[in-house]
């Protein structure tokens, strides 16, 4: 209902400005060329506002001619979509487009969203942003192209960890089906958004798993890494990505954690269960937060004091 | 139409037989146990022979009071449904049920199956024998209830690599989408068949990391495990399942093996490749051989001795 009064306020209008999150991922990112893809074959001048800069993972994305920086200058566009950003502050220097636009468009799935659109589709069933903006684009009557297909299958297999996490409905599995009968290359995107790994960062999972030790009886698992090795292997932060998983999914692991030795000598920390343990209970006893499944924190400690720390408030949370 | 007429003739048996291949994988396993369980509720005296021991990370799957190891004896069942099984000598012992059984259905996806049945249906559209079984128990207009869709979806998750293959069709999804909306868990099963470890597969896929040697300006990379590393990790060959892959998906790699030393002295080398080139043929060199992007062979040599020799012939296939 909503989301048919949104079409209709895009189709009205002449130009259409579109804006996701920082740090965006592949819902983001794959969203974003989705909608700009198809205003643009209605005509519309559209222009898709770049929020920091994408991982280079997503850079085979159709619609690069559409982006633009975020921090140019704000003209004025009638409409401005807003994509799987649950709050003002995930704008961050995107607010000044949103400041100055016409009519704006809340499209997410995120619980948390604030409402701070004009007009607000936020549902919550939806597994990513991406299933919303296919909806949009076949209320708008367009037939979906493989440039299209492939933006809103990146989307929705980035959120859906391909189709494997319990976000995955029904509804992600018929609009997968049609988008892989359009020509999408399922296997060609899944690998470039989850298997493909630098030289580098494939090291450092080398290493990452070596340091494993588990305690508990086997339902902790703790994986280390120092400035050193962050060092040797010619990793930064953003290479650590995923690589906790590999803890966490050993057998009989219920609490996995990945701590990182900073520059600063800080302990930074990642937390994941597998079932029933709550980390960000255990990330809070540090000043840290997040979902129970998936956490973090940073302790003030040298390596060897922050793990002794962190496995006796994991020992506690098991009860 | 044949499936239809399989149907029937399984709605008309009084006992049927199920079989699979030997090493079998989720695809086999759960094919057998949907079809299995299907005929089960239709009043049939049912037995799966059971082929082979299945992987551990099987073990969740639903029918199992169904199964009966294919070396007992072989009573006469009126049907034998033979599932995913491309030959007859990938039924092992289980040719005895074969050889007694009244009609043979032979139900598989394989390019190069032999049609040994006395009704066969190979459709290699399939992504998944299950796919198959799917259909024909909608044929026998039976509801399907979460255990059975469990079975399916398994056997298609693992066919696919969650969904993740260029095998992976508008039907394949189709179906998912409807196993999800009876009760299955995606995660939960998705995890269970692909991210599952123990601690020492975890381990020895460490250390097959760290072994990683690139060559031919990074397209190629080389992964060791000697006969030490298998003895301390205290793993064995189906330890090793998948872990090539690693290093195929170095960016920039075309080419990845894997050289594991068996006790014996000689080197099994498994063979991967992302794009083009033909591992089938280099694999061929060694007297071994496959498909053109996962292939395996022998070589008689020392370790060391073998990496060079293989490197070469990968070398030549870049033409």
């Amino acid at each position: 209902m909503m989301l048919t009064d949104m079409v209709k306020r895009l189709m009205e209008s002449g130009s259409v400005g579109i804006i996701t999150h920082i740090q965006p991922d592949g819902d983001a990112l794959g969203s974003a060329s989705a909608l700009g893809l198809a205003l643009e074959r209605l005509g519309k001048k559209v222009v898709i506002f770049k929020n920091d800069k994408p991982p280079k993972k997503y850079s085979f994305l159709p619609g690069a001619h559409l982006v633009v920086d975020c921090k140019g200058p704000a003209n004025r566009v009638e409409t401005l979509a807003v994509l799987d950003c649950a709050d003002l502050d995930r704008l961050g220097d995107g607010i000044q487009h949103y400041e100055k636009a016409g009519t704006v468009l809340n499209i997410d799935h995120h619980i948390s969203n604030t409402m701070f659109g004009n007009m607000n589709m936020v549902d919550t069933n939806a597994a990513a942003t991406g299933e919303l903006v296919y909806q949009m684009i076949k209320l708008m009557g367009i037939e979906l192209n493989v440039d299209i297909a492939e933006c809103i299958y990146t989307a929705i297999a980035a959120d859906t960890g391909c189709f494997k996490y319990d976000n995955t409905t029904s509804v992600t599995h018929g609009i997968a089906g049609e988008l892989i009968s359009i020509g999408v290359e399922s296997n060609r995107i899944c690998s470039q958004i989850f298997s493909l790994r630098t030289l580098q960062q494939t090291k450092m999972l080398g290493r990452a798993i070596d340091s494993i030790k588990t305690y508990h009886c086997g339902r902790t698992a703790i994986m280390t890494v120092t400035a050193n090795v962050m060092q040797e292997t010619g990793c930064g932060q953003e290479d650590l990505e995923g690589i906790v998983e590999f803890a966490r999914d050993i057998e009989g692991v219920e609490v996995a954690a990945l701590l990182r030795e900073t520059d600063g000598g800080d302990i930074k920390v990642g937390l994941r269960s597998k079932e029933y343990a709550d980390t960000a209970a255990i990330a809070a006893v540090f000043g840290g937060g997040g979902h129970r499944k998936a956490s973090g924190c940073t302790i003030h400690a040298p390596m060897e004091k922050a793990v002794t720390q962190l496995i006796e408030e994991i020992r506690k949370s098991y009860g």
